[in-house]
């Protein structure tokens, strides 16, 4: 089976709901794609932690099948993010983000693990991200994501990775904030033309579109739940499940990426449902298929009904 | 073909957006469904208007096929809004309500329209709704929308016009006011308990969902607009379009009511696209079945393929 290589935070969380609270849980963005990408496929992750990250959370990526040899450990700090959630969960306020070990570190592909053909670009740096870049051959896929602060202050180099990528994965704040435009169509061509054959623009609880470069577009509602109790790593563990279902068919055609896109939805929505990465973790084979049949009923006009055409003469 | 019969208001608006303004055009939620409604089956409106009504207004509704006869006209100021919307173009801010000649207003049903089979009431103060619905027989449907100004000053009313309609069609932040709850799931229950067989949570360029009463959901995404002039009038016209479509094909069923989501999501981008009705005017029968071919195609995983399990084993 096709297998996947992330590159990305392992990290510490420390965050607010205007429910709870949750400090020093494990998380960071590779963190959450791991887990949620090996549902589907062989995972390796390159990161670095500092001298505070308890073994036992490398442990338990390990003890989920996650390959953790190419997470560095370094003398100083974890990366650590603190953020909190208004009472409309949607998007978080960064309180702080502390770099840590992460500030001046430069990722090291093992050995044996620089022709992986799925490459994930996890919300890092974008020198980071391609720095990893260079040390890979010519995978099947790149996916990549990213977040506001780097689109602000390196957004040349967020356009270089855009531009090396196959999908680009971002949120639909970050799109319009990239391209400069309300409109998120317009949004999307702009990104598109840097080169990628599809962005993903995932929109919370609204869901999320898929724009391919040949003009199509793709819509996939969010989970209906019930009960969110933090949204963090939502759009990690989206991208986990996007390209681990693309890594276990070992395809990247259209019908595929649209796939893609409800498995990631799928990922999310057990990532959502917990603080750290309890949620993501625990997300069985059968619960995952189960919400993708769910998800696709949603916007199932009828069962056993043939054709669809909608038409006022029927 | 099943005939409809919509209450609520003809009115003048004077909207404002970032980008332009216009005064004293037609609007109202009756003028917009009317429209909308009317490219589906016979609308007969119901509604009242002032001495400053241009008469070349009522004459524009019936020359697209309006029954008008139920318009009466009274001394005074017709129903007059004032309202603006920020760049986001999600939610409209009420500058200024005259409720005019409909403050003290009675509603009556025309001779030979008590038994019109398919009902709307429009927008408009619950005890007119009720009023209304005291005049009809037993509707094939009874559709009802309303809005948070009315969730606020007179819920109850609201509430029973609601356990009195089959369809229930309000948008997402008003459902969660009725239902106090953030939970669209919970507000949906707590709707539905009421007694009505579906309720249609509006969620503009989020598109729109379909709850009913055993437990189905459906949802489907906003036409994807490069553009929105005003949103002034989408919830009417929404309403147009899927009461437009019940109409239609006559039948009531799960099926026809998901089709009939995305009939009404059809009407409300071609209201959105101008000022006033302007949009849903020349929507023609050709544009409204492309839009519904391109919205279904949306949520597509692949044509030709055959079966949509996104087993991991396939």
């Amino acid at each position: 089976m096709p297998e996947i290589l992330v590159v990305g935070s392992v990290a510490y969380d420390d965050v607010q709901t205007p429910f709870d609270r949750r400090r020093d849980v494990l998380g960071g963005a590779a963190s959450y794609f791991a887990l949620a990408a090996s549902r589907y496929a062989p995972v390796h992750v390159v990161a670095v932690v500092g001298e505070d990250f308890r073994e036992g959370d490398i442990e338990r990526l390990r003890a989920e099948g996650i390959d953790v040899a190419g997470i560095e450990r370094r003398p100083g700090r974890s990366f650590r993010w603190h953020g909190r959630y208004d009472y409309d969960m949607s998007a978080a306020e960064t309180l702080n983000t502390d770099l840590g070990v992460f500030a001046d570190w430069h990722p090291v592909v093992p050995d044996g693990k620089r022709d992986v053909p799925y490459v994930f670009l996890a919300n890092i740096d974008p020198d980071i991200q391609l720095d990893l870049l260079d040390q890979v051959g010519r995978p099947q896929l790149i996916a990549m994501d990213s977040m506001n602060y780097w689109l602000e202050f390196k957004r040349d180099a967020v356009a270089t990775v855009m531009s090396r990528a196959d999908v680009v994965c971002i949120n639909e704040g970050e799109a319009r904030q990239f391209a400069q435009t309300f409109s998120i169509i317009r949004a999307a061509r702009e990104i598109l033309d840097l080169g990628p054959t599809a962005l993903v623009v995932k929109r919370g609880e609204h869901g999320a579109m898929l724009f391919l470069h040949d003009g199509g577009v793709f819509w996939s509602p969010a989970y209906p739940l019930e009960k969110v109790q933090d949204p963090t790593g939502a759009g990690d563990s989206f991208a986990g499940g996007f390209v681990g279902h693309l890594a276990a068919v070992g395809r990247t055609d259209p019908v595929e990426l649209r796939r893609a896109v409800v498995h990631g939805t799928v990922s999310a929505s057990f990532a959502v449902e917990t603080f750290s990465v309890d949620g993501v973790a625990r997300a069985t084979p059968e619960a995952v298929d189960e919400r993708y049949r769910l998800l696709r009923s949603l916007v199932d006009i009828g069962a056993g009904v043939v054709g669809d055409t909608g038409s006022r003469s029927e």
